[in-house]
């Protein structure tokens, strides 16, 4: 049907791709399909008798108010435990600080609206988090990319990047997005002072930080910008803008996460939501508070860091036993993702399509490249599926791996 | 604090603007003012108790998937229902030509990133709905107006202004906000045919229009659009896209609404909404979902409808018994506002800064003007006040106006 909208859209939505995540997400509706595509929770471990009493209690105590519109800033009592929870990583905040969104895509979607104008420059890590270049590349963003290895961006090249004049740095530092690996802790501090002497600012991504299957937690960028004394909680200086998320520890069907940053960028981001969606949800924002709040949340991760890490090592087992050499993936110490590499030259999307046919799916790893790169690379999330289902998918995947590699199997 | 982002903000930034509505919000919290100035529905309105029951079945018999990601386009049977109601209208749609938006002020910020390049031109009435106006200027819209008396825009003079080419006409024809006053079916035709005869595309935003305390049902723009036969559904021509929302009817803390819009059109929003939030919450979707079917919203608009309807009431008549001559307001069949005119020179911002010396608000009307005037006008929410607050609200108005044009009052 011809309409006459279609010779009316802006230059910048010839931009806007739809994302290869988006797309598989249907594929994982259906129920015979084992996906490692999505980035999806385990639905077992939402707390689903714990929102219920919430909702029941919001809604009967405060209903006119969690029905009604609230400000753009976000339900205070739940900025509040925010500044509480971020100052147990030593990082003194106040409530102020704090922009409720309306999940972690939105902070990358008015950040973008903030600060990048068409051909501003953000150096990213290589590969990095598909949802941020949809988001910026609708305001023109062009990247930088530094690559990485299992211990993160290689800090080692990251002055030639900086040299390029990024509007910012973007960073995850813990079990990345899509690759699964931490930022050591020396290249978090590598990063900060090359970040120091460039005068470029540093946008952290922290959604998996608190799902750590082994290992010591590592202090985050912005805590480690604050260290300047030796102990204690140190006011926020401002360089680093941190994003996290309660879609990994609660649920992302509420879509709640949050920004921490300076009360200049947070001003700015607000009028920028006012104009985008007014306000995050007051009844949602209500029940996350509710359900959080009495230490809820620390026992509930607890049981989330059980699962998934459980399931985890049941993944790389499986890896171990199904896939065939030459081969690599990495080891995640937490987060839902592991990251494939197939040989040099094999292509992982003619892997994807034979293995849908076998009823198992993953992301093909070049979505992540910002710049082109990675068609030998796969996106492989264990959060998801349940063990058994895990050990199948993994041997059906690694038999299609074997035959596009020209392997005789056993069967 | 002087912190890196301060020097890198994008130009875009620069033309965002604080909402003066969502500023006077932080006014309405202190109890002691009686403000007229938020567009609020009244608390007491929102189904509570049906709300925490739908929680409670969506969360025990659905709750994986209420919180879990979600499609982009939003829950199918929530879809469902929507084209179902727009069928009892007459236009004829599927599920496909529907996307879940949070809130209306989303739809605006999508269709805005989709469709404007910076200095296109947009047709709006004068005055105008303002967080259209906040969502567009953020893409560098310009605009074009028409001026309107109690029968909505003057089409007689649109003609001139879809000379200077437009990328699309965006109008409410019922209950506008914010003057309260509704287009009548003749302009409707007349708006219509211009638009055709010059190519010029429709934005129909319809957020009251099931709030008439009197009159008629007038059809909608994309109705008429649609009647090119005597009778029956008619299949949607796609030239109007048309917003609508759960905000004014169910409850606006739930940010749930959506656009009605050619399945090409569908498709890009959806892009645009992926990189913005990627969905709207689930839980929400599927809550909503539950308490409207089966009837409930048919017979909670039409309870609505009664207490909003005597508010306007007592409204009209303290206005008629407290405002002195001089002033003239305008007479809504329906929403939730309507318009004050000061004799012309006077400034209703002066007036409110006296109005809230004495505990009253509402808001001035030059917020509303895409390029400047109506500094004598004021927009006057009916909805929110108790009848005993909106008389002694109008009444302490009154006598500031009176004041400010130098009347002796009586007492």
């Amino acid at each position: 049907m011809e309409t006459p909208w279609e010779s009316r859209y802006a230059q910048r939505t010839q931009r806007m791709g739809s994302s290869a995540i988006r797309e598989l997400l249907k594929l994982t509706e259906k129920p015979d399909i084992i996906s490692f595509g999505g980035g999806l929770p385990a639905p077992d471990v939402f707390p689903v008798d714990d929102f219920a009493a919430a909702c029941d209690r919001v809604l009967h105590e405060f209903g006119a108010q969690a029905l009604q519109y609230g400000t753009t800033e976000g339900y205070l009592p739940l900025r509040e435990m925010i500044a509480r929870h971020t100052a147990r990583y030593g990082i003194k905040i106040t409530p102020d600080n704090i922009l409720i969104t309306s999940g972690s895509q939105q902070a990358l979607d008015l950040l973008g609206k903030v600060f990048i104008n068409p051909g501003d420059r953000i150096l990213v890590e290589e590969p990095t988090y598909l949802g941020a270049l949809q988001a910026w590349n609708a305001y023109g963003a062009e990247y930088v990319t530094v690559p990485m290895d299992e211990d993160g961006m290689i800090t080692d090249v990251l002055e030639e990047a900086l040299r390029a004049g990024p509007k910012f740095i973007y960073v995850l530092p813990n079990f990345q997005n899509p690759t699964g690996v931490t930022l050591s802790v020396e290249r978090r501090q590598a990063l900060l002072e090359l970040a120091d002497r460039y005068g470029v600012p540093i946008i952290e991504d922290d959604p998996y930080g608190q799902l750590r299957y082994e290992g010591n937690h590592l202090p985050s960028v912005v805590t480690l910008d604050g260290q300047f004394r030796e102990s204690g909680s140190m006011p926020y200086r401002g360089n680093v803008i941190y994003l996290s998320t309660f879609s990994k520890t609660l649920s992302p069907g509420i879509r709640l996460a949050w920004v921490v940053a300076p009360q200049e960028v947070i001003r700015k981001l607000v009028q920028a939501k006012q104009g985008a969606d007014l306000h995050t949800a007051t009844f949602n924002q209500m029940v996350a508070y509710e359900v959080s709040r009495g230490g809820f949340l620390d026992r509930h991760v607890w049981m989330i860091r059980r699962v998934y890490g459980e399931r985890r090592n049941i993944m790389l087992e499986a890896i171990e036993d199904f896939f065939p050499k030459g081969v690599r993936w990495t080891h995640p110490q937490g987060g839902l993702f592991l990251w494939g590499m197939l040989p040099e030259g094999m292509l992982s999307r003619q892997v994807l399509e034979k293995a849908i046919e076998q009823k198992v799916a993953f992301v093909p790893g070049d979505s992540f490249y910002a710049r082109g790169g990675g068609e030998n690379t796969m996106r492989i999330n264990f959060s998801n599926a349940t063990p058994e289902k895990i050990r199948i998918g993994i041997e059906r995947l690694g038999s299609v791996i074997r035959q596009q590699m020209g392997i005789k199997t056993l069967d």
